[in-house]
């Protein structure tokens, strides 16, 4: 039977394991979900093993475990390591989702539940490409899986686990499902990820809350010091104002601009979809350059003082954000880490103080596009979509990319199935169905012409 | 018996009393609490008709009902209306407290528990010292309370009880004790309360939370403009730069701040008692002058995108603010709060959406020190304290204090015995236990004063 047919004749199973698989509330961030965790990497393993793995080991780490498995064609033969992740974002703010995050819904082609699209149903295509390959004349390649589970929260432990187990993971390429494409009419591949730096900043001011017509103009309000040193990262330009935040920016070619500049964008459609008025950025850069080869400083979430119902009039004692930054070749994220660190606590003005604590990073990284992996997806999506796909720069991290080419040795080529638009990281989390079959129909063009070029 | 030996007789029933009523978590903002109100409303009640009122009536409001009582000795003589609340603040951060904050627990002579000075244990010491002159020779002037459910929310409708009831309410003087003093060995009175103006600031970007990846850097970020927006409110001088937000202000003459900064203050023990490294405040002005004869613009609270445990890379959709303006003489409360409103959809970009919705106000008040209320104060602290008060302006807000001389036409008088440092609106809101019983013991020279010098 053909790869199609096979995909075909078994599509709504394909589907089911997919929403099996997203009905586990796999939060790697939150503590309360660690037998969660431990659940979907014993489903991921069932699952990998189904599919045709000769073998497949749950490690544990000192957080959540990573799940290895393997299928060895012939030691002969190229080998494609398969990275993914089964943990997902935190689901809230929860009162924003049309269904539950965690009840898995189709509506319209589309499968709404957090993890759709990042990653589960991303990686979930490999595991199904296997089963086509494996029952449908075998595979051209070796592959071996690498799903792990705190990608969302910054691999902390995969590190470890790659150092220590270069043999194990030895391999020819790096497969990864977790970025996105233009459309299923407008096939890309992202060249690039960016890197990211997350810290959260706690200014304190007075020892306790106090009363805010009591104290209020005589003791600084740690709220309007954060909003102050917050507002003084960025200038009129939106410029990022850190002293040396972009000395080590690799500037983009004019050629290269002018050929980011030919992906189809439509500034009304990005906008409508958005709901906003007027878009944002850098003075001097396109949208597709804000994201995609210029770094970022954002406020992903800020608290202090009264925040419940009604009115309480209160200067409270400390105020706090979570501040994190994109960003891009070549950027380090340790280097960027330290910048923002001593920046906040060097313009903190003396009547506050200011912790700033590390929550993770990643390195960006960009995939050459002459090399035989990209070249290997580009005639895989030729094959299945009918056209030759766009090579874009990726606005998203994926720490762990840096760490895998610097440690085995090989390339990483991205080939995202998502969409932009599909609510990554935010309520309503979707993944379109039609993506996710033609995900699981190119993937093991893939691997044939993979095998092809390597041979020579 | 003296009133002092009565209420030396009577002080362990008149502690515990106080401590059943702080047991009653009578929270106005929080709408889970309407039982709680009512309750509270209806032990108000029992104990000011045990202590001797006349009458006692609960009159039901659009929101928490208000407690009338009234103890008529003779209608020749002079009329004294008390007025109080019996609701709170809320209670959170919880977990700041060291003790349940509807536990009461005494400690080192202090009542710890929300409520203890603000505002139970002060009316309380009236409804006492009528059980005082009660028992002890009568009163020397009729008694009126008005002890109401809704001052921490702004009383938005004791207003309409007040105009509807005017003759139910007619009184020669109102005395309230919500306020503070500077010490048991530095008595002081307040001749001034600050205006209030409070509103909720709704900050809209995206119509959904964004990956911080994909979109970040290109698509304005709330919280990040946010911070823009209540940053530019203050200039480097610390400075209100809203347009026209001094233009009423009554400035204090020399004379006025030669006499205020005869108050004693110890810059040390201050910066000390709040754990700060420096003080802050509009420029040209004294720590007291900041908090008296100066207006100030505070965030009382601030929210947005992901605020839970680990790191979430969310460009959030919102973001808001809590933001309140303390006002003195001449500010109006509502054209503030119109200026406050506009100058934030004024200065609003175009990339995002600025809501404002007003929370409530109160005008600022000023109590004359050559009337006869301030100087029967000033002889009955004299009295029981032995030194006279030094006239001082405080800092907080009571909504009501403008509407009361608007209608009923007589002057109001501030008699407080708290301490600044109560923590009032803050965790560990505290009461000293001497403040309470002196505050006993001095009323009812008020009432012996205030007769006689009306008798003229």
């Amino acid at each position: 039977m053909s790869w199609k047919a096979y995909t075909e004749a078994h599509k709504d199973r394909f589907l089911n394991e997919l929403l099996d698989l997203l009905r586990i509330p796999s939060v790697s961030a939150r503590s309360e979900h660690k037998t969660d965790m431990e659940a979907c990497a014993e489903a991921v393993k069932a699952r990998l093993l189904e599919a045709g793995a000769d073998s497949v080991t749950i490690y544990p780490t000192e957080g959540h475990p990573i799940v290895y498995g393997e299928k060895i064609t012939d030691p002969s033969l190229p080998t494609v390591l398969v990275y993914g992740h089964y943990d997902v974002q935190p689901a809230d703010p929860l009162e924003l989702w049309h269904s539950g995050p965690f009840e898995p819904t189709i509506k319209d082609g589309k499968i709404y539940a957090r993890g759709a699209c990042d990653d589960k149903g991303q990686f979930y295509m490999h595991v199904k490409a296997l089963e086509t390959m494996h029952h449908n004349g075998g595979l051209p390649t070796n592959v071996k899986f690498i799903i792990e589970g705190e990608e969302e929260i910054g691999s902390p432990n995969l590190a470890t686990f790659v150092k220590a187990n270069k043999e194990l993971l030895a391999c020819d390429v790096i497969l990864i499902s977790d970025t996105a494409m233009i459309s299923l009419d407008t096939p890309s591949i992202d060249v690039g990820v960016r890197g990211l730096t997350y810290v959260e900043v706690e200014v304190t001011g007075p020892n306790r809350d106090l009363h805010s017509g009591v104290y209020g103009g005589a003791v600084a309000n740690p709220a309007t010091i954060l909003c102050q040193l917050i507002a003084s990262m960025h200038d009129e330009n939106n410029h990022i104002t850190i002293p040396g935040f972009y000395d080590d920016v690799l500037v983009a070619t004019e050629a290269e601009r002018a050929k980011m500049a030919e992906a189809p964008f439509d500034e009304e459609e990005y906008k409508n979809d958005l709901g906003v008025k007027a878009l944002w950025g850098e003075k001097g850069f396109s949208t597709n350059e804000r994201t995609g080869i210029r770094p970022t400083l954002e406020v992903n979430g800020i608290w202090g003082g009264y925040t419940g119902e009604g009115s309480k009039t209160v200067l409270p004692s400390k105020a706090f954000a979570k501040v994190s930054c994109r960003l891009v070749p070549n950027q380090s994220s340790h280097k960027i880490e330290a910048m923002l660190m001593e920046h906040f606590k060097k313009i903190a003005p003396d009547y506050v103080q200011v912790e700033v604590r590390p929550h993770h990073g990643g390195e960006p990284y960009v995939t050459p596009i002459d090399s035989i992996p990209y070249k290997a997806a580009a005639a895989a999506i030729l094959e299945t979509f009918g056209k030759e796909p766009i090579p874009v720069r990726g606005g998203g991290s994926i720490p762990i990319c840096a760490l895998f080419e610097q440690e085995l040795g090989v390339k990483i080529v991205f080939m995202g199935f998502g969409l932009d638009s599909d609510n990554l990281h935010s309520p309503n989390e979707k993944f379109n169905i039609d993506n996710y079959y033609k995900g699981i129909e190119t993937i093991p063009y893939f691997h044939k012409h993979f095998a092809e070029m390597m041979k020579g």
